[in-house]
């Protein structure tokens, strides 16, 4: 299984949605104009739309209407992107620098409304009221999620804390992305239902990855310094593995003190996490979600857009490990 | 006329718009829920949802819809509110501590997403897919007008570009609220436009008044210091009425210049312009708007939510001088 075989099949669908999520041409300001199409440009591999086309596709759903739906999904994806690096002070995202990194605060906040705004106009393109209200309903998870999260930073948190916390960044996304295309075409409820677990499960094996990536990946590869979550107090999966086998350990009680260790104190613990066997105890949980995930496909139309999605879930779990 | 002829119409109404506006119990914390609350809670007069009201039932709108809908208009305008005291660093609304002279940026700026969030959803609750869209698109106007307005501060603007901004800061959202009572019960386009362009130039009535009263008004009454505006490099009506007359009144340039003077200098210009002949010109041009605001209510129904309407107009353009 490559990337190729799910890729290939949205190869001419991800360049239309591209272009529809550039065709919003506002703000009088040149400056703004090309920040905002640098930010949405500059995506990682767009894995959120494929996954909404590929879940449309296979259920025929209206070309038009889906392409403005993966737009939505993306530009969404791509706002919360902004505020979120403007809130953890990143300075790199996907290895170039970050909006906040050379615009001011205030600047920031409004260039991430602006393409909130935007993916709005988007979802009501699809003309779908129930598009529409998941749309809204998914942004409030997702910034009701961060705004908990913020006020519990350095704070120790339980196994179900971290999966409330992971369904609503990403799960919950991944959720809509799936489900639309099935809104779409006015599917049954219970294919619109099993299609929303279907992305609920590989957002939550997705999450779980990019949290074990934090601490196994080059810093090169995922395009910031390894252990920033850590680093901001963010407690994931291989933290509460590891915290759970080695009690014992009090560099991590030090971490969640106020009065914060040196740099070098962290960068130590981060390796260790990162060599212990709390890494493989995250993959094994993402791989029960992927495996979940894929169980879900099941009785849905046995088509080449189902065996995508199939091989899709596979990859998500075993990219650049 | 007095005030109390249109509160009158909606005063069992209003109440029920509040109470949607508060409905939404997602943030765990309780912290943030209660900030939540107090910012939604202290509104001022809420004249936009009147606004809303008052054009729906005179056209008969579904009552639920019509409530929904004067929520979302209010929520969103609250949502505004969050981010633009951020960017502008206020400390008062409305006599108030503003949420960012209380929170960190970070918690703000997610504060307002997250009431943004709840208004696209509160708009969902119209089930008006029309309505959905022009929600989406008058957010978009709103914020590519905010983001405009930042990279163009201190600079000389024109009389266009004066009415373009306000028309993006208050006439869009006063646009919208009361074509929503028409777009609600599916109205003939011709009434839909002329509720529209009723909404556009109350609001830009509004705003003019607003930005003179920024001048004449006392800082108790406004809940914020005289002068705000033009302390902050923002070019109102005021300034530029005041500008034409007195090219010879340099400290209107040294005031431009990036090295700004002192604040001194800035009061006694605040107090020159508050006592000149641009202060009646600007109101002027608030009572063409109004008066144009008025002919457009010809031609529709003719009971006592239009007469509100009427009335409503008037107080805009008299209020607290």
């Amino acid at each position: 299984m490559t990337e190729a075989s799910f890729f290939f099949l949205v190869r001419e669908e991800l360049p239309q949605v591209e272009a529809r999520m550039l065709a919003f041409r506002h703000p009088s300001d040149q400056i703004v104009q090309s920040a905002l199409e640098n930010l949405l440009r500059a995506g990682g591999k767009r894995i959120r739309p494929t996954v909404a086309l590929l879940a449309g596709q296979m259920l025929r759903a209206p070309r038009d209407g889906l392409l403005d739906f993966a737009a939505a999904i993306e530009m969404l994806h791509t706002a919360t992107l902004v505020h979120d690096d403007l809130i953890d002070g990143a300075t790199l995202r996907r290895g170039t620098p970050t909006l906040n990194s050379r615009w001011s605060t205030e600047a920031t906040v409004l260039a991430g409304d602006y393409i909130f705004a935007c993916a709005a106009y988007q979802a009501s393109q699809t003309h779908s009221l129930e598009v529409m209200q998941e749309f809204a309903r998914t942004l409030i998870t997702i910034i009701s999620g961060e705004l908990g999260q913020m006020f519990e930073r350095s704070t120790l948190i339980s196994g179900e804390e971290y999966e409330r916390r992971i369904y609503a960044k990403t799960g919950a996304l991944f959720e809509l992305a799936s489900r639309g295309g099935a809104l779409l075409c006015n599917e049954r409820p219970e294919v619109v239902h099993s299609l929303g677990r279907y992305g609920r499960c590989l957002g939550m094996a997705f999450q779980i990855v990019d949290d074990v990536l934090d601490f196994t990946g080059q810093s090169v590869r995922i395009g910031k310094p390894v252990g920033s979550d850590l680093r901001q107090g963010l407690i994931t999966l291989p933290v509460l593995y590891y915290q759970k086998r080695h009690p014992e350990d009090t560099r991590f009680a030090a971490l969640m003190d106020p009065n914060r260790p040196s740099a070098t104190d962290v960068d130590q613990l981060v390796e260790t996490i990162g060599q212990s066997e709390a890494i493989q105890e995250s993959l094994a949980q993402a791989h029960r979600y992927a495996s979940e995930a894929k169980e879900l496909l099941k009785g849905l139309p046995e088509n080449r857009y189902r065996q995508a999605l199939l091989d899709l879930t596979e990859y998500v779990v075993s990219r650049d490990l």
